[in-house]
């Protein structure tokens, strides 16, 4: 579907966005990106985002082309053009291209491409979905890169598997999704992992969220052993929101079924984007 | 400058070689590559080029979508269409365009470019070159996967260095270069990491060279301290040959000029690519 896009620094017909051969992010992984979506047609926590990718960027050497207010300018102004009732906004940054395909020019890759949001099927969020574990370290977990191949690598066993995400595991300890950050629930209590990961947009609105809820959050490292015995556990993620995990490598967590807490928040967390 | 290319089973002008932004080599780093070059405009070691780029597309999960002998073909295809005297081959595969920018589809992206084979500055091969080292350990060593994020984060220190390339280390060993490999000559005596690294192709051909050369080959771990105190040093890639190193981390190496172990391999070398 043709969209209207934000290509280095002019509005374009998403079909025309169409990156060289010897561009960075292509030849050599040189790249950051972030995606978020809209609640009421209004980024979600955009500034959050902003930050983030400038943070990303900043740690690889890249350099954001447009400031906090241009970029709220010209999302505003994809969102207008577009029309969509709710989106996702996808932001690139790469090294760009490159004459040797080696050597960064300075001259970066900066695109912003918007999505009619898909709704995953309801059932996901009523009955909870299963995730499958990998073992795996991301390379800088604090930079939002555009390395996947670990994810990419084990896609056909999560589909085979009916899983819905990947959770990597390091040395007995439970990091975040490959696309999500994980939550478990004990005795009502919330934990999620702090270290070695990249802390998502959506993470830490939840960790806030929790707190307004008085619903107590730890951030501390989680071992796979004591994860598989949580009460509840759910993934959060800029664009899904608050997934249930009802299932871990084919361990039943809890009852098998979404739990108190996870439904809380659930429900305060639609009460406020609808409200956003 | 525009060439004739090939681009998903046809071939093409290399301008048209355009990549979609859902391309899942260029939003999740899913790819794989080779580069090769010719001599006497023949392909120098075609087959071994093409038997590690299946090889590492079968370790990401990928298919190369010709045989070897329609590789060669096409690869001969362009090489007369383009006339140049002596080309760089850059070969490149891809997950393939994805609707969601995270499904893989089988939809793969393969392409093939050539480049005018531009050479390094003579004084490099004649007086040697320096390298700096980096600590780092690639995710998947024997994968020649896109992810050059370390070198591209730390490409800025070495130009300022004046520095050819960098090293990595892990651990107090020696690895392989960004885009190289590591030799070492010590009373006559060769030795190349072997382990955790990318055996490349020309490193490969350079110890059946050395054997031919009666000049002895251990392939074993190297440590930095060992390789400070070398008496010479060079690195191996399949565009750039063998190119003395003199200098690492500004200590300089055995007397800090071309060695004769390195002197006779780069002759050997270039008698044997003469009449390729």
């Amino acid at each position: 579907m043709n969209t209207v896009a934000y290509y280095n620094g002019a509005l374009t017909d998403s079909k025309d966005v169409l990156i060289s051969p010897y561009d960075l992010g292509l030849v050599r992984g040189y790249a950051v990106f972030d995606v978020m979506r809209t609640f009421n047609n209004k980024p979600f926590l955009r500034e959050d985002h902003y930050k983030r990718l400038r943070n990303s960027a900043k740690e690889m050497g890249l350099n954001v082309p447009v400031s906090s207010a241009e970029y709220a300018a010209i999302v505003d102004n994809l969102l207008r053009l577009n029309g969509f009732r709710e989106a996702r906004i996808r932001t690139v940054l790469t090294g760009g291209p490159s004459p040797d395909a080696y050597s960064p020019t300075g001259k970066e890759t900066f695109f912003i491409l918007l999505e009619k949001i898909v709704p995953l099927p309801e059932h996901i969020y009523s009955a909870g979905a299963k995730m499958i574990t990998v073992e795996y370290y991301r390379e800088c977990p604090r930079i939002k890169s555009t390395n996947y191949v670990a994810a990419m690598q084990h896609h056909r066993e999560k589909v085979r598997r009916g899983a819905i995400e990947i959770l990597y595991t390091h040395r007995g300890m439970v990091l975040e999704g490959s696309v999500s950050n994980l939550f478990m629930a004990s005795k009502g209590r919330l934990v999620t992992p702090k270290d070695d990961i990249l802390t998502g947009i959506t993470r830490n609105f939840l960790i806030r969220l929790s707190k307004k809820c008085r619903i107590p959050v730890a951030e501390r490292p989680i071992s796979l052993k004591e994860l598989l015995k949580a009460d509840e556990i759910f993934m959060t993620s800029s664009t899904k929101g608050i997934i249930p995990i009802v299932s871990v490598d084919g361990t039943r967590i809890g009852r098998g079924k979404v739990g108190p807490v996870t439904s809380t928040l659930m429900d305060e967390f639609r009460k406020y984007a609808a409200t956003y």
